[in-house]
């Protein structure tokens, strides 16, 4: 059924819009476009977002995956979406790999020495227990680095010093975490014996950044840190002096045998279409470092709590909510990436996949990725939001890292973009803590998921599906 | 001469007051004003006062009492005031007493037990070597604490959970730093095994604050930390679900014998009466855990590059500018106590008191604490800064702690109040680098300074003596 875009006619619509200051459209009836806008507002009224994100790092905490806390909080999710009135609450089991970071050392030599803030990248093996003393050659960005001669790097401790540019749609991040991603096997290959780089983050605090890196199975295996931004400022400053700079490190980091998570995964079922779905994803799991309020406590509370506002109307929409939380989007995307699996063909029973994991909002844009045909109705879903001061955006969104396996089954995504200006101080960090949290502006983050996703499980028709083409890697 | 508060005849400067825009005093040549108001204008068009806090952070860094890093600070300073034409450049000895901080670890105990973002208070005992394991007793205050009742206390870890309020003139601190100083030795007495308390400090910042504390004579030795505000939280909610909490605690701190620091000295000789001193004082040492940017790097920068600008004037002031670098402010005063022991009599050499001890700046106000008949002459020093949007503050000021005993001596202070109102997040952390030093903000502190120590220097009479009751501890 889904399949078929049915032209519907616009005769209800219409008729009521002719004594209405709502939005018309063809693929919603007045009192649809009503529902969603006294849904928005309801929720700027205030909601329980921020009670879900305080419950979440009080009762777990870090929530790393295959941890204590990990398996904590999907004991927290089964057991707060059951309350909260989901219907269908059940886990999905997901292997994840198992990575202790242990402890970390990084020192500036010289005649007094200087311990500085760094912590390994997510993955990294440890130094030996004597750590690692060389000298440091520092590459101004990942294109130096992949420039720079052999001859120059071997047995030497590299640093790439690129600064992460700040954005609302932070869109810098991109561009700065290649150097952590890929930087360690690039440099190994070259003879480095180790790796830092300055965080992929944009605090001026003394707080370091972590995040997966990705060993490419050609290159020996090199230890890798980042350095906090003042510290990377630190060791560049040496570095300008002209005089031979040296490092210390020493890290304990070291891998375990895989272990099993879970997706954790509740619903609103559909009045009239419950197999048709609109999924709602977050993540579960957090790096250690941090307490994951904002990362990705946020977007579950955004997504639970804009489902259940829904699960409250009278008239309940047409398709079924299926809040997802995934497990071990940090460390390796196991989550997201079992789900799709699982699903296989039936992914044709997702009409559209949302995403909430750029921290607490507000949110400023609305886009998607849906079928041609299907655009004007994400201008008429903008038109619900547009009081929210979110502006329409364009039809090339990816949406973000845990939907990507759904995109590449062919399913559309709508992306509400969640304000990225401050999220990058804070990500991967051990400042992700509940006081980065607003509450009102969690709470208008909640009114834009619960309009757009009510809009969602409305709509007459579909959003067509994504070929494999455009929807792809 | 300087004890002698000659009526100057001020007919020379009201005659020049005829036809100058300059404001008009008793105690200054209309030349005088003007060069003092040029001067301010000089440096508020850019210094080399960032330079100053760069070469500090960068050839030498950490300067924690007794550490490598002092004794680099000391020879910085040497060289420094050397290069910038200072004259009798020199030492005077000072003992200091030697604590190393070790490592720490707080561990949330549960059921997936947190690491919690703490530090060692200065001069805190370790713990035993497996670490101490308590249950927590939370009070909100320091007031709450000295009313505790023993029975409820005894083997527990006492928490006080007290947040420092923020404000331009820093008076939270006042009333925050008591917990710090002596909860230890009150909790000690009720017969906790350990002190916790929340950071002294405004930042929201996964960062400890640390601080000397005083253990009284009279009461055992116990460990004592400081939680990050955010670490705080965690432990106070924690509290708050009714539950029963534990910490696990492990500090390798301890003391090791006192050792030799020294206050590093360099004066502008006066042009007339070289033996009278207006002294410049902020001091060279810093906590270990930061760069001692702020605090008190940017100190020294300002009454450096004040005297240094000064000293570049054709018209030298009548008296001599002496910028006074402290030993060990931070951990016993040791330097201040030294110099003042040191001075004795001579004290009534120094004309006046000034110090820059409060972070970068920018100076809101103008206090004093001079002879009544005195306070005239700080009014019309107004007149000088007021274009730098600097207040008129009364005559109890009280300077900062490195002119405390120079005050107990009689000297009179000039206090040029810093705004307070961010240096909180940084004071005794970590983040206390570099990227919190703004160089224009700095630039309008030494413009206030270099003006006032001129008019301080230039002054017709002195600003006569303090007695021992105002002055006072």
């Amino acid at each position: 059924m889904f399949l078929t875009r049915a032209a519907i006619i616009p005769l209800l619509s219409l008729a009521a819009g002719l004594c209405s200051s709502h939005a018309r459209s063809a693929d919603w009836t007045e009192q649809d476009l009503a529902a969603a806008a006294a849904l928005r507002d309801r929720a700027i009224a205030g909601t329980s977002a921020f009670e879900h994100v305080e419950s979440l790092t009080t009762e777990v905490g870090p929530r790393f995956a295959g941890s204590a806390g990990d398996a904590a909080g999907v004991r927290w999710a089964l057991d707060r979406l059951a309350k909260l009135g989901f219907s269908n609450v059940r886990t999905q089991d997901v292997l994840v790999p198992r990575w202790i970071r242990g402890s970390c050392d990084v020192v500036l030599l010289g005649s007094s020495p200087q311990p500085l803030t760094a912590v390994a990248l997510g993955g990294s093996i440890g130094t030996a227990e004597e750590g690692l003393e060389a000298a440091v050659l520092k590459v101004e960005s990942f294109e130096a680095l992949q420039k720079l001669d052999a001859s120059k790097a071997a047995n030497k401790i590299i640093f790439i010093d690129y600064r992460m540019e700040r954005s609302r749609d932070g869109h810098g991040y991109g561009a700065a975490v290649r150097s952590r991603v890929h930087g360690p096997s690039i440099a190994a290959k070259l003879g480095a014996s180790a790796l830092v780089i300055r965080s992929v983050g944009t605090s001026n605090n003394r707080i370091a950044h972590t995040g997966t890196l990705l060993y490419a199975i050609d290159a020996p295996r090199i230890p890798a840190f980042a350095l906090s931004n003042p510290d990377a400022d630190i060791l560049s400053r040496q570095l300008e002096t002209g005089k031979p700079v040296k490092l210390w490190l020493k890290s304990t980091s070291r891998e375990l045998p895989a272990t099993w998570s879970a997706n954790v995964i509740g619903e609103i079922p559909g009045r009239e279409r419950p197999q048709e779905i609109v999924l709602l994803g977050a993540h579960l799991d957090s790096w250690d470092l941090g307490q994951g309020a904002v990362d990705d406590g946020a977007g579950i509370a955004i997504v639970m709590e804009a489902a259940r506002l829904i699960s409250k109307l009278e008239r309940k929409p047409a398709r079924t909510i299926r809040v997802v939380l995934f497990a071990n989007e940090e460390f390796g995307l196991s989550g997201a990436r079992e789900y799709a699996t699982q699903l296989g063909e039936a992914a044709a029973g997702h009409v559209i996949a949302m995403e909430a994991d750029i921290g607490v909002g507000p949110v400023w844009r609305i886009e998607s990725q849906v079928a041609p045909e299907s655009v004007s109705a994400i201008a008429a879903m903008h038109q619900v939001l547009q009081p929210l001061d979110v502006e329409l955006g364009g039809n090339e969104s990816r949406g973000g890292a845990d939907v990507g396996p759904l995109r590449a089954l062919g399913v559309p995504i709508l992306e509400l973009s969640l304000d990225a200006t401050l999220y990058f101080d804070v990500h991967h960090t051990a400042n992700d803590t509940l006081l980065q949290v607003d509450r009102k502006i969690l709470d208008q983050s909640v009114a834009a998921y619960a309009a757009a996703a009510y809009l969602a499980a409305t709509k007459q028709g579909d959003f067509g599906r994504l070929n494999a083409q455009s929807a792809g890697e």
